[in-house]
């Protein structure tokens, strides 16, 4: 066939961890769903028996992308010159040809539909372990009342995680959409490693709040999110009455005794390529805190400061890319980056993937 | 000037080969024309006495494209500084300056205009023989009607050639357009090698035919095409009386025997840089096997099932760009595909082109 | 961070000058303005005092655009984390953190606001010398009456200066705009090498002009201009009564004494990436010689010309770019083109930026 080709050298990313492919009402019966992760072109899909599968999406004859197939039953055929597939990447028919080769199969990913997401195990499928599918909130939840989106970068995955790791941004690139003040990046939040993620903790007491989760009287606010392998933000943040951070000598407090503003966001990013992400997001209140309606507010608020995100991303990406030898300048924000990247880093190192130079000089 | 930057490196190809460059009637009197083929800039151009040029469209002053320039005679005029250029290819004037040096000159490409096509020959312009150039059939041929029409690729050539080269996907790519169905590449066909290509003869015995050419009774169908270098496809097809296989032993028939649908087509396939291409065809039926009427019916299927090609073969491409060492698993039906691209590579290596290692692994 | 990415490898350019940015008039108050130059971010401010700013556009904590950024008093903040950066490039405040390391700055640039020009020292900015900005003349210039504009080239800076240090392509290229005919590129202009450029001088004797300068009887035309580093050409030309040449031995008038025409053009090519730039341009006539309604239909024909420049250089760019081992043929009228360019190498080469093998082997 061809020479080797330029291909894009994907940055340390964990395999061996979920990742989100797409909401799972993207995904029409049986029509095939082309995403890539990591690099890696897959294809997803419903067979006629309501199974989901994903392949690697690239057929082992001529690479012509499953995706442009057709699902027949349990399995799926490329329309190129007619090769059909079984769920596990077997191919199990050759137009025209009595003998399949052994070594005729293409890769196969673990799958699986939770909390209204379809999320891909990137390394080995046998090792696939459904219980390290991170606890987000679906779509169908009956506790939340959430809207959701998702949103495409021109940026590597890992600038929109580092992103998502120092919430002190608030302060500066949505000053005006979220109204976090300046007094917001002042503050360090409580950063606690987790097995596979970091736990942010912040309490903001005496406050009036921001924006649409402004209060009549103050309150104390708190804000917790989990940043988990390999790029997934669950956050719940709730109004109490003041001293309540005292009391609890500012830990953790139940959310069931939140007197307003309880919510819940669940946040995916996804590397596709070397240079390109996708960002899945929902938001909205506990259904004791609000409405539809409250819903609608947040998230033409969360349109706008995500937009904010994409527009400096993108342009950190482009002087990134301008730039001879990028080297970072750590500050005290930082701390739940450089815990979750080493963590990743480590994490891309026992899967054998090789690990960079530069990551470790950077960061 | 400036450094050396990185050049298109062109996949092999044979370089002693007509090369289609444009339809006849794209290229007005004393109007330069320019096309990149094999990764080199040509100009073409007709002189005011109607003599058919082509020449290296790159001045030797500072590199501007001649095919910007102006028709002067029998001469074309670089419009950036003004230098003069004989039709073979030495600079004759350079404005404000006396003596030309002997080096003063670019490269010439032998051009030919036949069967409503500008052939180019890509390699020494002395070695250049026309008895070369494929017999497809003009537009301007008495015995067919026939419709035609181009189209870009964002592909590399070899791709198409691949496509071409292997008719089971009819059954799939073109599963709703040209309509075969999937016993057609079920069945192999008869493969030839020919001196400058190959030659694919099949018979359909017993069949009603598909499409616009179905007919009311059974007849044996028969259709042969050969693929020529550099990428040139030339088929007729026709219907013949049931039995008429069996009876010539699965031999051709007589074209001038059909009883129905004898039609012909003209395709061409040319690299213009690495990644991309230009695809030239024509198609219509025999005159007495019908009208403007059927060959605008066939063309609209055409112009459909070219565009299912290019959505295939453009997806295929930019599956083998993201995979690091891409590698393709033959089947039967490769057959021709093998011969073929085994030619081409000889060819280029006589050329003394460098040859792939990597063409020799794959295929 | 990252590894290392492609960085856009520059060619040869002189650190040691000053480089127009942008129009005065395109900098708002307190607006941080972002332009490329030799491929370095620069971010340029007016502070609320009024004073003019120039810093690398690339915050030192996680490399944000600082244009993206607040002014604010005498200061810029980034607006990602909130950094806040003195005019000097020193970091004075980072949110959240006590202490700032002295390695917290990044680069200054010496900008100057001059002739209506804001100009950069793209070298040591202790070393930048006001006195070497070109004397081009301003908007607000009492003698003139000038349109301008400017216009983004894809091509390399180079091209553009080679253009305007050879203009022989006003016969050519310009053959119907400004409308010189091809005697204007059979004769040579007078060319004398100065400390930062080169001089071009040239009478034409007994003319009776062109195109909006026609004349109703002869008169001798001079045209004169320094095409200075690192690529700003200021120009005048006027008409003479005829014999003036000749009693002024060819050597140069005095514009006082012009009996029409006389006009001024100053003009700058920013080189932004190594594939792109930014031209510059002003064009009017004395205001003893014309008025606005005559700068207008100057314009027009600039605005022509200039495109015409634009198609020719970015197709000569391209042709360049698909040629393995460019090589140019220098002409008569290169001696200006070769001049200069030696004189960008040699103080490229002071300045200690790595010097091109293939500039030497090929001018």
């Amino acid at each position: 066939m061809t020479a080797a080709h330029p291909h894009p050298s994907m940055p340390d990313y964990a395999r061996n961890a979920w990742y989100v492919a797409a909401w799972s009402h993207e995904l029409a019966a049986e029509k095939p769903f082309a995403i890539t992760i990591l690099g890696e072109p897959v294809v997803i899909w419903r067979s006629a028996s309501g199974a989901l599968n994903a392949l690697e999406d690239r057929c082992v004859h001529r690479l012509a992308p499953l995706s442009l197939g057709r699902c027949e039953g349990e399995r799926l055929r490329c329309m190129y010159h007619g090769l059909l597939f079984g769920a596990d990447g077997k191919v199990v028919e050759i137009p025209g040809q009595e003998l399949i080769p052994t070594h005729a199969r293409v890769k196969r990913y673990a799958v699986v539909e939770r909390h209204s997401w379809l999320w891909v195990w990137m390394g080995d499928a046998e090792a696939a372990d459904p219980a390290l599918i991170p606890p987000a909130v679906g779509l169908d939840d009956p506790d939340y009342i959430l809207g959701h989106g998702h949103l495409d970068y021109a940026a590597e995955a890992r600038l929109i995680n580092d992103n998502l790791l120092d919430f002190s941004h608030l302060s500066y690139v949505h000053a005006t959409s979220f109204g976090a003040g300046p007094q917001f990046a002042q503050s360090l939040p409580k950063v606690t490693p987790l097995a596979r993620g970091v736990r942010f903790e912040r309490w903001t007491t005496d406050t009036q709040g921001v924006n649409i989760r402004k209060t009549d009287g103050p309150v104390d606010s708190f804000q917790s999110y989990d940043f988990l392998v390999p790029g997934i933000l669950l956050m719940w943040s709730a109004h109490y009455p003041v001293g309540t951070a005292a009391a609890l000598d500012f830990g953790p407090p139940d959310p069931a005794k939140a007197i307003g503003a309880l919510n819940f966001t669940s946040q995916a990013v996804t590397p596709l390529t070397e240079r390109t992400s996708r960002y899945f997001f929902s938001w909205g209140p506990h259904c004791r805190h609000g409405d539809a309606e409250l819903r609608d507010r947040m998230m033409a608020i969360a349109d706008i400061a995500f937009g904010e995100d994409k527009v400096m991303i993108e342009a950190q990406q482009r002087v990134i890319d301008g730039t001879r030898d990028p080297r970072i300048m750590p500050t005290s924000h930082d701390r739940g980056v450089t815990l979750f990247n080493r963590l990743v880093k480590k994490m891309a190192g026992q899967d054998g993937t090789p690990e960079s130079a530069a990551l470790d000089a950077a960061e």
